[in-house]
């Protein structure tokens, strides 16, 4: 197994067995820790078929609940308004820290919660283990007295988490940030500029492998690596030891924000940047994580509806991943309260109602020859088995006729069937190929879905280069 | 008993200018302290063409903000749940008083709110000046310490809110708790079966003589009135004042909660219990005051989506209720932090989008011959001029012709012409009269409101008995 | 105008029984509402025996125990020593109600502070019931949601204090402020130039006569009353009810702080101002009340050693004061925890190690022809039955003989006898008359007593216009 | 042995100045890591001459400031007392944690705190760094947002006193916990039978180097030891590297607490256990470390005056600890205000007092042939040059002659002379010898000296075997 990471991964404990280790490691060895043999790995099959998952920002942040989840950064960064709100309602020489005492978490019932995630749609949660502010929602042994169960909420919120989403038959994954911004240990390798490594050898990885080893998070979303290079995180020993040896190192994925300049290159699935929606083919598993509140990934008290993204603005940005080969990550802040306010209640509950009727066209589909229209804008495309579907967004009832400029090739033959998901039992739809084909659709009185529909086509036929 | 009652209300006043006050009191004086004279006043007339306010309950509960604005009755009760929620939370000998430092408002933006209420279509808000806590949200020289500017937002929510709501046109009105469960001058007379007055001498009555000459409300709605009759309130001494000498003498409307016994009987509109909709046609003018959350009037943290009335819920409510004869304050909590919850926001900003269409047959309406439909469930009727207004709840659009029962006579004669609000412009509905009136309904696709529809049916010709 | 006071008196009554009240009352009274009436009443003679009493100043100043009991004035006043520590530890709009729930008392045990107010030597304590900021240490029906029992320690101080004190058969007072700096209704009389009275009536005479009929406290002890006259505060009306009606109207002192101009002119003891030891023989009884911090009658946390009178100094007060025909009324501030503070202790202690010794020379006492002696500085005199007491407060030990000249008469016969207390047993000490009297003194190693030494003389034969 | 450890210092630091640092280290070395290495280090000079130190117990055990420092263990460990406390006063889950931010420090004056350690006579000062609960008075890189600068304090408690203390030319020193009660990295080791030393690699070795380079204590206290031994701790290595390479390896002393068994056998001066006074001499340098309260080390707020040691119990603890060998190191603890009560303030100026008249027979001297006298209890020896002291803590002044068996041979010339310190002038007092020695004490209105009395015994002549 990888000498450098297991090395690095050994620092922390006596240094009298190193010559042996590293004789062992080899013997066990599937990857080496180089960018070329871990991104030789294929990414676990779930992955790719689940389409859709559910991410949760929830820390100390959810206290403040105010501008955003780096809030403590903007502070300290003296933008105004955090200023303002602090110099008017706290103490001068208020704390961070100090806001933790009031994540309380009362009313958190992880099996609400989860039942809630089922009924979205979604196949996978990912909870913000630790985030840049470096408390963890577990009971780290290495950050004492900065984690959920020494200060705030007195419980383990991670394993319970786990526990509830696991039941619901969803895959579980943690997020968790490398850097914490104000860190001591993490402040002094960037002024030796990262040519010190004492953060990472004496709290990021043995941090990481507790979490790995106590909650086999089937999803390692990692972040806040920005600042240095991989090396510095010692990310790829890191994964040689998370693909090699780790208990979940068959299920697995991990994404890429690994360390400057590795994302969109290297990793499992790319995340790239935030809200990443390329809308166009990529070659390599992405994921689009974006957020229903479009100003914050935390939980904001004074969020107005005309910040939330409303259910139309989701099914559009699931379609579009979905046809360019990605995965929608899509994220709600819960409250320092411990619960998930009605607002994203009922956004995650009408994906779940839109997914009922039209999931078909999503979970374990492929991207198509295109993925959306070359002339109707907002018709996206998806393929399973011998089916196209396009998913259209933004019908407008005015006239009854969609024309598609793209899936010309499946109606070469009459046997070309159309149907509206949910709309089955009605029958086919009359379809008439020109320079376009011209589908009718059905009365909007009888349509099943909401919000947008899925024309599934499927061509009987064996058609040269179809499907 | 006049004079005792008055005296009383003086009490409040400089001595000096008592018996000046005296005098003139009289010259001016239409009402009597008796239910037979306060009665018989008109109620102005802007209230019943407002139709539908908004109501507000905001004040310490909304900082523990579990179960209900009850929460300290039904906790010192020692109800199991709330029992079990402090025990689990808070130290031993917490008190109710002690919850109110975290009451900070800190993020209430009074023209925001009051821009909120006027999109919803709202003509009117009622704001808890008081609940039965007994802490005052306006900086009360009777409820010292006691109140929202010594304790908790540090501000007077009351004026704030009264001046925001006014520059947006919007009547403003107060809600007032006579009892307070706790105060301990109220339980002093209490236990001496209410022959002792010294709570409504020393408190209640200066008290709601300050809020009227302060903010000037032009409803006051009157609470907590149960466990004693009106004279121990002194209730019609002090609607004497508020019709014959208050600032507000000529605009103000009150409601019927004076006294054990009094609700539905005497007052101005009737309210009769929470949540009151008696679904037939009343002779005296009332309002249903009814709530988005199902189980509570206060902002509860807790409270679930299912927990509260979709928008169409809430048109069924409006129509039912006007068509009746009723005004329909709608009630919201705000939050301790002094927001309104995006959910609460897209409900009211729904019924807004609604009203803006179809307001017509609401604002300004009178009850018709018939409240709802004999034959087709879920219509309701209003009228306006010459005009009959049937709004249509739960049309499935599964067919496309509406029957009616209860219009006949409207029609009559051939010229009478049905319109659907919103969509004038495609012109008249075709219509054919036999036992019933078959009125045929527009595609789905054009129409242009949501959730509920509104047929206008104007009989040009000059019928007998109609409208 | 006795009528008028009256009638106000009894509002806090239940009206029924007015007209039997009344009745009844005048025919037990014995005090006239006037100041010439009610000064006409002798003092209950417990009160000049006891010579020495504890003052407590206990309240939500005692949270942020700063400055002085005066923090709240201060800080409205915008001193900067207030600003700058409201400004640095506090929130902005932070506000002085918000102290009261740390006011904690948890550490208040009643018995053990009545048993280091026996060993003081103390007969009388007297508690701030009530001090400018309004909080009352019972649970008044007139200060809801602002007194011990709503918030801060849960409990009923004065009624706890009152039933330990009692148990260790000392007098149980309590102090009372008329006004209250930021009571809405205060500000508003003031305002009228106190034309208006509704703070009195509304507030200060119901809670005087609920303290009084309560807690049946021995001293009232006013203050507060400089700002407006008595009339305003209907003080002579309230000591009528006192003297004639009231539960202790046999056995209470009262003192002299009853309104503008009043003190050191009307009333029971008199205080003329804090701190006062005129020095001198006073024709009235008078109180001298002083404090062991000399910055502060509440605790302060930042108090210095040297902020503190030593046990010398407080002898040299009691010695004074007694001698000029005083009481010392030693103030002590207790924390918010409910603890006295060792320091405290110890100068309790030590007086009554010290009166343990040569309380004879205190209790029971009356002043001398003389006061202090005319020659030798630091001797005070008291006097009762056949013997004259000379204290000495300043012996250096330096020499052996203390020279007196104003005993002279005294030592007119030869039988005159010289003790010093707690060295009785060693027998007469030597004198020699000439210009002075020359007493020798005991050898240092002998003297019983610390600090100060008690001279006890005695002339057996009857000599003209001695003691 | 000596490179394991080593390494094991040197994580701390970054791998590239490793085999630098290591040549160079053995350069300079001179002590090993072994006992008998480290034991034979001569103590600096300093530390035998002083005497006389100060110790203070300060972290958030403040905040509860109740049973003692150990509050933590001892409500972990469900002692009633504790349970009890928590259960009245907090909430059910509290955490200890959640006591920091109450920790505030508001008056900590540091300058204010050094003025009274330098008039209390002490000549060094010994402040807890850290203390079992984990906590850092200082801003350590090693305990990220459990020290008083993140939260609680805001301040470096540590670096400012260490710049007030020696800004008043006394020593600073610091205490340091090596174990932390519920630290998970120690836990963990003491689950594995100390096998793994995780928290000593990772957490304490760091730190405590941290510590030294920082605030270059010419202290180090340690304390905590005893659950493991000296290896688990590593104590050698760092012992080595203190006295061979740390910025204050020519000055610092350390005490015993090194590992289970270690106490009062390795080290620098011996501690044995806490309140350590073995009343005889002793081979090797200890010291006395007790406290002014004699049940807590930390601050109680619930200490009672009888708790409290006075000061003639104090004197005879400095006089027989240092006749035997020791140096006293007095503790007391300050408030989570940052103030040192006045109690505690009249306690150290007592002790300065004392020592202002008797230090010559206290600092920098040897104890002598004979600790205590062999007849007369209550008599202490030192000696310094060619005088011998006899400390005379009980002398009761009821006869006038002291009487010693020991010193007789100092008594065989009759050129000895006798003083009594603070009363030189007055010449030497009269002695004659018998079976003992005879000592007239002068007159007690004479002596300078209050609580004990030093008498200063000089053979002029040369007596054999004698000073």
């Amino acid at each position: 197994m990888a000498g450098a990471g297991t090395f690095t991964l050994l620092l922390a404990l006596s240094a009298s067995s190193l010559a042996t280790t590293v004789i062992n490691k080899y013997e066990d060895t599937k990857y080496e820790p180089t960018w070329e043999s871990l991104d030789s790995r294929p990414l676990p099959a779930w992955y790719d078929e689940a389409k859709f998952g559910i991410f949760l920002h929830w820390g100390v942040y959810s206290v403040p609940s105010f501008g955003s989840e780096w809030f403590w950064a903007q502070w300290a960064n003296k933008e105004k308004k955090y200023l303002d709100y602090m110099e008017k309602y706290y103490p001068k020489d208020f704390t961070y820290q100090e806001f933790a005492k009031d994540f309380t978490a009362e009313f958190f019932d992880p099996k609400q919660w989860a039942d809630l995630f089922a009924k979205s749609g979604a196949k996978y949660v990912v909870l913000t283990s630790k985030h840049h502010e470096g408390y963890t929602l577990w009971p780290s042994k290495y950050a004492y007295s900065w984690n959920a169960k020494d200060i705030g909420p007195h419980r383990d919120l991670v394993g319970e988490l786990a526990e509830a989403v696991r039941a619901n038959n969803l895959t579980f994954g943690l997020y968790h940030s490398l850097l914490e911004w104000f860190h001591p240990l993490y402040l002094a390798d960037k002024a030796s500029n990262f040519e010190t490594q004492e953060f990472v050898d004496n709290k990021i990885l043995p941090e990481m492998q507790e979490l790995v080893n106590a909650y086999k998070p089937d999803v390692v979303w990692s972040d806040g690596d920005w600042e240095s290079p991989d090396t510095y995180w010692k990310a790829t020993e890191f994964l040689a030891w998370l693909y090699n040896e780790s208990p979940v190192k068959d299920t697995v994925v991990v994404n890429d924000r690994w360390g400057k300049d590795i994302p969109c290159k290297h990793g499992g699935f790319f995340t790239c940047t935030d809200r990443y929606n390329p809308g166009t083919l990529q070659e390599h598993k992405w994921e689009n994580a974006m957020t229903v509140d479009m100003a914050s990934w935390g939980y904001r008290r004074e969020a107005k509806l005309s910040d939330y993204f409303n259910v139309l603005d989701l099914i559009q940005s699931l379609a579009s991943t979905v046809s360019c080969g990605g995965n929608l990550l899509l994220n709600i802040g819960p409250t320092k309260d411990g619960t998930i306010v009605p607002i994203f209640e009922e956004r995650l509950t009408q994906l779940g109602q839109w997914l009922d009727i039209n999931g078909e066209a999503i979970y374990g589909t492929s991207p198509w020859t295109y993925q959306n229209d070359s002339m109707t804008w907002g018709v996206w495309y998806t393929k399973k088995d011998t089916a196209v579907y396009a998913i259209v967004l933004h019908w407008t009832w005015s006239e009854n006729i969609l024309e598609l400029a793209s899936p010309l090739e499946l109606f070469q033959d009459a046997s070309t069937t159309v149907t509206m998901l949910g709309n089955e039992d009605d029958g086919n739809l009359p379809w008439k190929l020109g320079d376009t084909v011209s589908i009718t659709f059905p009365d909007k009185a009888t349509a099943k879905s909401e919000w947008a529909w899925v024309l599934k086509i499927e061509a009987k036929a064996t058609l040269p280069n179809v499907v």
